[in-house]
């Protein structure tokens, strides 16, 4: 079974100087995700949190929205021809009164989050499939000062990313700014399904009153993975794309980008950000 | 049809004082893969270049190696209901004496490039796929200050990063540091696939004689992509993924990490980076 990290041996240059030593890697394995003995999707992750991982890449899909719908999630023994379990297959066993979706393999929609054959059919997609309305009642508004502090709280708790570097992260935070959980993942779509899928496993879906942050950019398939699970505000230390921006407009995210020293971008809903005393 | 960049409203807070004001951002749109026909992989990509994205994409995944198998590459009209032309769904025919091959959409070995349930898996599948080994004659050798250069050269010629900072940039040069070619896209493995598309357009695969730059991290599906067009040098700014060194590994290519500031770390294939008079 892969692990979060790995040594490897490395040469190291530093200003002209060549050094051997041994160095910690994040791991990276493929884990197959099966619906009912179904293959559905492969992606390339962190070993760690797999049943999260499957669970969270279900609920960004729109296949399940609560812990009831599942009624296993199991490691396949006899994955490889000589029956060795590899642990990087899972099968998710939905509750029987549960549909299976059609799941159009051919249009690998599961694999690749994505939806469509141009952007507003991608948006309509996710629009149409929440299961999670941002509901918005009471009201969540945030601060641009707690928002501010967020990045260096997520940094804070990163204990992998220290030793590799080689990280992204995301985290989950209230709305008053406590640390509510985090995920590391050599892919961040992966790290944001992980907490997803520990939110329902927890009973916390949907993530109504909370703030995802994400360690790099936000792409579309990130905001909709904070609309699937009905997550008021996307916080992104880098760059948002133009279809994250259009999604969270529609869908009614509040989408920060930039979130840096003290200062940001809002994209959208800026609604929730509280600009009282600001210039 | 998208752009690769778009414009949106933003509003900015700078040291506590709040402006509205257009902000540029990168596109993001769908792009949906067909090959002779069939429905493929669906990529979220920055809208350009389409046609490399594509060729490159089966290029990585081990389908063609030559221009001469490429019959055609099209947009397809009337790829939403209306009719209306997206330019978002491409669609490749291979030439008439081409082996279509047995693309296993169940199991979306071609959609995640990965292909197996283990990493060795993965690395096998690589290994006996790629048309490309490295063959290294005569010997591809590189100095750390060469290398060392790259990143800068790189961050030079990006022209898009600049206005939306939400790029990755993958770039090619020759082993005397000359930028050949430039790509940037919202998602890397794009960038790289571009690349290696128009390389195959240009005649230039396999690129046995280039060292291939990417502006962040080193995955296992970027490692895969220099391998299968016969790169010897992969380039990071960021680090590697504990896959990715070991395909670099098994496959004879060089993979330095943590390209930054004339430091580096070389994690595989250290017989081509020219260490004298180092100490």
């Amino acid at each position: 079974m892969g692990r979060a990290t790995e040594l490897r041996r490395t040469l190291r240059i530093r200003d002209g100087v060549v050094s051997s030593r041994p160095d910690t890697l994040v791991g990276e394995e493929p884990l197959e995700i099966r619906l009912n003995g179904k293959p559905l999707a492969i992606t390339m992750r962190t070993p760690g949190d797999d049943f999260a991982l499957a669970t969270g890449f279900l609920v960004s899909e729109g296949v399940i929205g609560t812990a009831e719908e599942l009624r296993s999630i199991t490691y396949c023994a006899g994955a490889t021809a000589d029956g060795v379990n590899t642990y990087n297959v899972v099968d998710v066993q939905l509750a029987p009164d549960v549909t299976v979706p059609d799941i159009s393999l051919e249009r690998h929609v599961y694999t690749t989050s994505s939806c469509g054959l141009c952007g507003k059919a991608s948006l309509d997609a996710v629009r149409t499939t929440t299961r999670f309305p941002i509901a918005d009642t009471p009201p969540v508004r945030v601060t641009p000062q707690l928002l501010a502090a967020l990045p260096d709280r997520l940094r804070a708790a990163q204990r992998v990313f220290d030793r590799t570097g080689g990280l992204h992260a995301a985290a989950l935070f209230s709305e008053e700014g406590e640390l509510l959980d985090l995920r590391e993942d050599v892919g961040r779509h992966n790290a944001v399904d992980k907490l997803i899928g520990r939110a329902l496993q927890n009973g916390g879906l949907p993530l109504s009153r909370a703030v995802l942050l994400v360690s790099g950019r936000a792409s579309f398939e990130l905001a909709q993975k904070a609309v699937m699970a009905g997550l008021p505000v996307l916080a992104a230390v880098s760059a948002p794309s133009s279809l994250a921006v259009d999604l969270a407009a529609e869908s009614g995210l509040t989408l920060v980008g930039f979130l840096r020293g003290g200062n940001m971008n809002v994209y959208a809903g800026e609604e929730r950000i509280v600009l009282d005393g600001m210039v």
